[in-house]
Parts: C-alpha cells; structure tokens; sequence
C-alpha cells in the first residue's frame, strides 16, 4: 500500500510546527578519509546529532543516483518512481515558469537550418544574452496559439522552456507528443506528432509554433530555428495540504525548487539572498503556517564542480546559523538532503543521505556526529526517503493509532 | 516496481569490470560463541572488509531459507518469487544436462513396481553404478518421443533426470503435467495428467516414456519402473546481459551453478578443479567479459555436513588465494554467499548473508573483519539481495541518473 494512503486516516490536526532543512546534494564520499561532512567543522550540527534521531535515507531505490525532481518528492511523502516529472516540467520551473495541471511544458533549442536540414542543433552555443532578446521577441509575436496562452522563458546559451497554458484540462495522455529534435546534425527536424489521439491537440500547437518561429527568427545567421523537447504535463498527485492536512511555505531561492513545492501547491513565494535572508524569511512567516521547507542550494553546487573544500565551508555556513534555527525551537526538526553528491563524483550519486530528526519523542544518544558514517548507528537506520513525512508527522502528534 | 524495469532505461556503457565471488553457504551462526567466518583466520577478507562497503543480504524474505536457486537468482539480480524454477530444472542442471526455453524437464526415480502397485517408491535406493547402466539402456532406447529428443542423466543411487527437447518453443502452460509419483507406497503410480489444454503434448510424451520404460526394465529386480515429478520449463526470464547490459561468465566447477548461469545465458564452459584453477581460468577471461560470476562451493558442503572446522578450513583457504583476485584490481568486487549454511543446522538457513562491495565510491571503515556481526555495522544496512546488482551497476558507473 501506498504511504499516502496509510497514513491519509490517520491525520489529525495539531498546532505542532515541522520544519524540514534541505542541504541540497549533502551527502558525500571520503576524499583522504574523510568525507565533507566529516571534514567541516560542524559543532552545532554534530550537538544537534547526538541528541536527535539518525539514520540515511534511501531516495528511490539501492543503486538508483535521483535526479533533482525524485529526491524533493521523495522528501515531500510522495512514491518517486509513481510520481515522475517530465523534463518540460522541470525545465520550465527551473526557469522560474509556473506550471498548472491544465499546463503543458516543453524543452527548446534554438538551432541553425539550412535548407531544411539541421546544421547545428545548438545554433553554436548562442550567448545567453542574445537567447534571452531572441525569447523576448517570440514571447511578443506568439503569446497565443489555437486557445493555449504561450509563455517562454530563456535559459542559458541556446536553451529555453514554453509552457502551453491551455483554458482547461486536457485528457490523459495529452503531452504523448515525440520530441522534433531529430538528435543528430545533417538530418531535417521532426514533426511532433502525437501518438496518442489525446495529443493531437498539443501536437497541433507544437506544429503551429515550430512553423511559425522560423519566420521571427528568420533574419537570424545561427539561431534561425527551434527544436522542442520532452513535452510533459504536471503529474496528478495530491497537494502537499491534501495529503498530509499541513499548511506549507517553501523558502528557496533557486526557481526550481520553489517550482517543485509549488507542483503540491505549497507556497512558495520568490525570494532572493544567502541563508540569513532564508532565515529571516522562515521567522518572518513562522506563525502562518504548519510545515517549512527550507531549501539550501550551494552544498551541492560546489559538490557538482568537484569542489571538496567549498563544500565543506558551504556546511560549515549552514552549521553558523543553525543555532537561529534552533531558536525557532520547532516540534519537529529534520535536516538532510534530497541525495548525495559526493565531490568525489562531481555529480548527484545514489547513495544513501545522512538525516537528523530533533524531536521530544526519539532515543537519541547513537551518533556522535552528523556524517554518513556516524548516522549509520542511528536509531533510523537505513530506509526509503518517502518515511520521512510519516516519521514527521507521528513525532509532532499528528498520527492517530492504526486500527483498534 | 520491478528492479529490473527500474533499472533497464538508466544502464549506460562502461569498461568497467564487476567480480562476484559467490562462497556458497557462508553465512554461519555460533558454536561455541564464534561463527565459522569469526573462527577462521582471514586477514585478507578483514582487510577488505574495513576499506568496504559492507552488510548483510536477504536472499528472499525475512525467515525464509532459500534453496541454491532463489539464492543465486537473487545475487544475479532476478526476483526470487517471481522468477521461480522448477524442481525438473534445477535437477537437470544439476546433473549437467543443458536446458534450452523450449525444453522441458522432469526428475526421476526409479521404483518397484510389483502387479500395478508401487512397492518400492525408491527401487531399494539401488548403487549409482546400477542406476548408470540403467540410465544409459534407456537413453539408447528411448532417445526420441514423438518431437521431442529425449535426453536421461543418472543421478544418485535410485535419482535420474530427463529432458524433453521440443523443436520450438511450447506454449505457456505447457509443463503442467501432475507427477507420476503416488507419493505412497501400495498404491498404483499415477497417470501424466495435463492440467491445461497447453500441457497435452508433453503429457503424451511422459505417458510414453512411463509406458515404454518398465519394458526396457523389465528384467530387473528392484528398478522395474520409473516415477516421474517436478515437470518443469525454464523461467521465462530476460538475459543477463539484455537486463543489465553485461556480457558475462560464470566459472564453476559444479554443473548446477554453471546451469543457472546459463539459464539466463552467461557464458558457463565447463572447469574442473579447486580454487586454483577457478582463479586461473579467470585471469585467462579477464579481457572478455564485463561480468564475472565466481562460485565456491566446498564452504556450503562443510556446513551441509555440520562440519565447523571443515567450513572455517575452506574459507581460510578461499582468503588465502584472495589476493590474487584483488591483483586484478576489478572496479567492483563483490564477496559473498547465496545464503547462510551454519554448520549447527547442517543445511541452508534463513539468516541475512554478509556481503562486502569494493570500489573506489564507498564509505568504509565501519567493519573490522568480514563476519556476520561485523557487517551489521556496514553502510549497506540489511536489504534485499537482488538489490545487489544495482549497487555493482551503480559503482561501476554504469547506471545514469533517475529523473531530472
């Protein structure tokens, strides 16, 4: 049975505050034996630790290394392999586009042709000032195609995203539209043809706006073309509220992940600045809602650049303020990540994700430390990330008893 | 979801290598306050241990001991409930016989059959040499009925096994042939009744053969007849290398872990010898394949036997030729067992299974030696085996991300 239905009878309302720490990409490996979160000097996470319930969470499956989409859901109570997001999606949100059930998001290229054919499916790399002038002029000229609104978003260098906004829902299988890009140089683009007859709808759209840009962008020497990408729709799950009865408030700076919490309607206003301005934010709105997630980006980032000791200060800077956090003094603190990225690997990794969750209601006294080794002999031990919500909710009293 | 299926669109190439070193039954339990693994002497598999990833793996559910085929299956990454096999088969293998997806095959006893009534289920559990002779006088008569060749291998005293082999591959249902065997002595032995319309033919074919047989018998004083059971085809199963994208080679010196091998289409040719020549045999592949499957049988044979010190002995013997194998310096080593054999309960057990994975993405030093309580402390937890094969994937950089 599905975690969400388990647990759904079992919600009771409470005036308990969780707030669940995002260290995006936390987990490491050991470089010289020690991994970063061994190496950072971390004394109030490592306090925090000894007093709180540990363990490492497994996102999707052994072995399986989740994209950024998988590890929030995950963190978020929702099954990772039945709740996929298509590529569209995770674009558009990345590029700060909101997307709605009745939306349909797309991936672009701008590309060079040339007598019909693909010369360069990147029309060279662009730079991305110029793809954003370029956006701007396709935005102006198609803001409407059949009843769908139009809405682009330019990316870096030659990418883009588009949403079809579309007055209604559409069907299932509405977004089973193949991708125009024909993946290799020298040939012409595809059609997007639907191959489901509830595309036909998207399928036409698509057609109408690769027709059609080509004319705007006609005086262009590189990107005189666009090729479209991993047509998608939202998936059909229940909001974060529906699932779990918590009011939510993301705090993350990065677009993406305020699109993923805004995917289950939590709010998610934007913000911009460090952790202190993140912090503000989640005092500023503590008394507004039942469950905050705070999203900390910069672990990860210095993780994919391969950069052992910059991740080690981004922890660090996280351990700084965390006494601010404490100070909040929430029923339910959870600090973790959405998955491992080792600097070892310079990339997202599939291995298991230290967590510390602070509770009145835990054994505690296992962990000396907050790292992937310490959490090990944690009194979690060692399971899928979609518990995380159910533990949540049962340590600030929101669980009623199963059966009699 | 299905591992498998989760895995299939993530697998991407590599030249990476992967070694798994099955020591057949090596999970132990105490005597005299130490398993066997803790008795023996085995710095080299300590040393390993302590750089590695370690744990324990359940081969098919918590309490549940397997036999040699659902332990192996799982290690190869195959559900172990869903992708049964049948008793014929594993007898066959066992015996050396081939078993190709359009084959069938059954085991057999001979029996006493005195006016229509079985008196002797097992024919006095006449010599193997006896049953040799006979096996062959049957297989001379008997080597075609109806389409199908019909191959015999003798077995142990009064066991044999036989092989339908069909010209094409039969339908789904076609093994479910009752067995022949009234299981009682004094009573009549049974007819091969199909219990699907699919199973007719093989029923023919098993009907002649039990009709044909205490002809060619007829002359004998205890083996004047033959019962047939388990009638079985092989598991409709993909290919190792189709679900794991590895060409692969099993290096075994018994016929029934060859034949498992084979059945999912590894490269098994047949070796004989101890550890030595398993070793070499292996240092003369190591160019040709991705995947190595390294069975060691004498530990479980010991255990079988309630022999402690034997088993201890074996194992010291496999640590101390384990440093030829980490001279090949394979990118993920895997050591192993199918399943736990305590020597105090003289057969396969239920327990968990240590297991250690060497790589260059592991954590480490958590384990002090190689041992059923030492890898409790591991950072692979407790966890189901087929989940081994992801992990080997995953270390070997041969799986991309999941999801965006």
């Amino acid at each position: 049975m599905n975690t969400q239905d388990l647990i759904k009878p079992l919600i009771q309302k409470n005036t308990t505050k969780i707030l669940l720490v995002v260290l995006d990409g936390v987990g490491g490996l050991p470089v010289q034996g020690r991994t970063e979160l061994e190496a950072a000097d971390t004394p109030n996470l490592d306090a925090l630790a000894q007093t709180s319930a540990c363990g490492l969470h497994i996102p999707v499956s052994m072995g399986i290394t989740p994209g950024s989409g998988p590890g929030h859901l995950s963190l978020f109570g929702y099954d990772p392999i039945e709740c996929q997001i298509g590529r569209g999606i995770l674009e558009a949100l990345g590029l700060g586009l909101d997307v709605k059930k009745t939306d349909i998001a797309v991936r672009g290229n701008y590309a060079t042709i040339e007598n019909g054919i693909i010369k360069d499916r990147r029309a060279g790399r662009i730079p991305t000032e110029q793809s954003k002038k370029l956006t701007e002029r396709l935005q102006n000229e198609l803001s409407k195609i059949d009843e769908a609104d139009v809405i682009f978003a330019p990316g870096m260098e030659h990418r883009f995203a588009v949403v079809f906004k579309f007055p209604e829902l559409l069907e299932p299988g509405s977004s089973a539209v193949n991708d125009t890009d024909p993946q290799k140089e020298g040939n012409p683009p595809l059609y997007p043809v639907p191959s489901t007859p509830q595309a036909e709808k998207v399928a036409r759209v698509a057609e109408k706006l690769i027709n059609q840009a080509p004319e705007i962008l006609k005086n262009e020497e590189r990107a005189n073309y666009i090729l479209l990408r991993g047509f998608s729709s939202p998936p059909d799950i229940p909001t974060f509220e529906n699932a779990f009865g918590l009011s939510a408030l993301a705090i993350a700076t990065y677009p993406m992940y305020r699109g993923l919490a805004k995917l289950i309607e939590m709010d998610a206003p934007p913000i911009t600045g460090n952790l202190e301005e993140e912090i503000d934010f989640l005092k500023q709105n503590y008394h507004d809602y039942d469950f905050f997630f705070m999203h900390v980006k910069k672990i990860d980032s210095y993780g994919e650049d391969g950069n052992f000791d910059g991740k080690a200060d981004r922890i660090e800077e996280f351990d700084l303020i965390l006494p601010q956090i404490l100070e909040l003094n929430p029923d339910v603190l959870i600090i973790t990540g959405d998955h491992s990225t080792p600097s070892l690997l310079k990339g997202h990794s599939w291995h298991p994700v230290p967590v510390l969750l602070k509770s009145p209601y835990v054994l505690g006294g296992l962990c000396k430390a907050f790292s992937e080794r310490e959490c090990t002999k944690g009194e979690l031990g060692i399971f899928p990330s979609v518990n995380i919500m159910p533990l949540a909710l049962a340590n600030s009293l929101r669980l009623k008893k199963f059966g009699a």
